[in-house]
């Protein structure tokens, strides 16, 4: 090893996962959504110029910004836009978690917590989901510094109940808690009854966490925004101008506005994928499989024979990607996507004869 | 202050320049390109699909790591991207700057080194410019835990021969050396004479950075890049995807691509800038100016007689915006960009009024 390389960051690197091309391929392992974008955003490309781009974007997002703040009800000082909600997410860490209290998260989630925590040197403690993969709102009770958990949870797809989501944030006023909704669009047909976006007003020290990844089929365009009290918001910003001020380009501000816009799309389309969801539940009990009862755009399921990994191979043979998790306590699950009908229905049809 | 808040991060908040909106304006504070991305830029969003951004982008960004390669006659494995050069810097702060040793750079450069080094607590030292705000190389010297220069400087546009530099970099073999070249383009007929780039093949701690927001005329998609050894482009990733796997859009990909594809257009318009900057020397001189002998896309110029921040009001009232620095030893210069023909001969116009 030579002297300089003694100063390089050691990180366990993250292997994204497959993103196969091909016409014939069905895709359902990174909860994409299967119907393309509002329609105001093929035509906002149309009217895009070019020449606008010789100069910077606007830093503070402030359309984008002012359409969710309308469209959620909320300040323009209550909401925070990032580069995906990873990127949100990512600042949060840095912003909020300074404690040296362990944060809380549960240890079947999203996987970047744990790489962020340990990016930023955040101790943390991982209270274990229940045998049915339920979140224990007790583990959430104790000392720590600060919670974060999705809910929908990934990639069980189970909703924590509102209620419950409030008992964590009632009992942790000593420090922030962010719920991460990534999924919360197809959970219920009222988002009232589900998203903390209405707890916010409440709760001072709550952020909420959304994405344009999933319910509005954006995941090429990189956006995700945060809901919380001014004071939260600030401190977002603060830690983001510091960091890069102009992150959001102009396509994404542009396209992001329009997509926000066309609530009747977006309600079609979310409860187009519920509905399928819901049928997928049907088909795959008949087939064998079992799965926590999601909310969310995919679904979990494990069979009652043929182990989880050997379905993965036999699906990838027939161009038909599903998510498959090596770990321990994961290792005898898919997850599913939920694609269109169609997707589906091809999916469904090979099983049929796979497992005969 | 509630319990919650101890845990937040205080950051002193970056307050982004002036992004004045209007049609009569003349912006020269920001340091953007006067002429419009090259015309297949246009083409590329005219026949890009909506539909496509359902999907995740590629987290390789390949097409345009591609396409820098073989531009710069470099490996696949030697190009990192990232959204501007700001976050190309960050990463490579959170990467390579882990020494106990003090980071070097100068008093005088790009603020944004201060700010990150403050942010991931990097410990750092500034060795001051000289009088006439050249770099003295003996201060890159003594031991240190890392080196990063902007080349040429900015506020100053001074450029560090190509010489000056390698020996910044053969002395320093115990860290890495990053420059940071995001105005190169205008700084000579012949970039292998300015250029670091050349040497990324003789030393493998040497990162160069460059930008699309400058050159490119591409400010408003975000893309910054590296060139280095694999060793630090792999290191880079890592940490990279540690953070945000996804972050470069499916427009700014695409779009890139363009860009990098027409040489033709590149080389003109910078040659145009460069011509427009010599005779703005002239023109500033005759006025009463001095400055250093900029090789960039803007001068750092002071008035024998009116002080600076009277011309910048001045300006500001006429819709005419140049970068003021309240700062001491840059507070008596305007940091003016190199506009259109047209943009400057109004600027002249006015000044020689002013002053007159």
């Amino acid at each position: 090893m030579k002297a300089w390389e003694a100063n390089i960051r050691r990180v366990v690197p993250y292997v994204p996962g497959d993103q196969p091309k091909g016409d014939r391929l069905i895709k359902l392992n990174t909860n994409e959504n299967p119907y393309p974008p509002a329609p105001g955003v093929q035509r906002a490309l149309q009217e895009m110029k070019a020449e606008t781009f010789r100069k910077y974007p606007d830093p503070t997002s402030s359309d984008l910004v002012h359409a969710l703040a309308e469209r959620y009800g909320v300040g323009e000082d209550q909401v925070f836009v990032g580069v995906g909600s990873d990127d949100v997410i990512a600042m949060s860490f840095l912003t909020f978690f300074l404690s040296e209290k362990p944060i809380l998260f549960p240890d079947i989630s999203y996987s970047f917590y744990k790489v962020w925590a340990d990016l930023f040197r955040i101790p943390y403690e991982t209270p274990a989901l229940d045998a049915d993969f339920h979140i224990r709102t007790e583990d959430y009770m104790r000392p720590n510094g600060g919670v974060i958990f999705p809910n929908p949870n990934a990639p069980t797809g189970l909703l924590l109940p509102l209620d419950e989501v409030e008992e964590i944030i009632r009992r942790n006023q000593d420090g922030i808690v962010i719920v991460d909704e990534a999924y919360i669009d197809f959970a219920g047909a009222s988002p009232a009854e589900t998203s903390a976006l209405e707890l916010v007003k409440k709760y001072e020290n709550l952020l909420v966490v959304q994405t344009f990844s999933k319910s509005r089929s954006m995941a090429g365009i990189r956006i995700g925004y945060a809901v919380g009290s001014p004071i939260l918001i600030r401190a977002l910003n603060d830690v983001k101008y510091s960091f890069n001020s102009y992150t959001m380009n102009i396509p994404s501000q542009i396209l992001g506005v329009e997509a926000v816009k066309d609530e009747a799309y977006f309600r079609e389309t979310v409860s187009k994928i519920v509905e399928t969801r819901e049928w997928a539940k049907g088909e795959l009990w008949k087939l064998g499989f079992s799965f926590p009862d999601s909310r969310a755009n995919f679904i979990f399921a494990s069979h009652r024979r043929v182990p989880a990994e050997q379905l993965y191979e036999a699906l990838r043979q027939e161009q038909i990607y599903v998510r498959y998790f090596k770990q321990p306590g994961l290792d005898n699950h898919l997850r599913i996507t939920i694609g269109t009908r169609e997707e589906m229905e091809t999916l469904f049809a090979f099983l049929k004869g796979y497992l005969g």
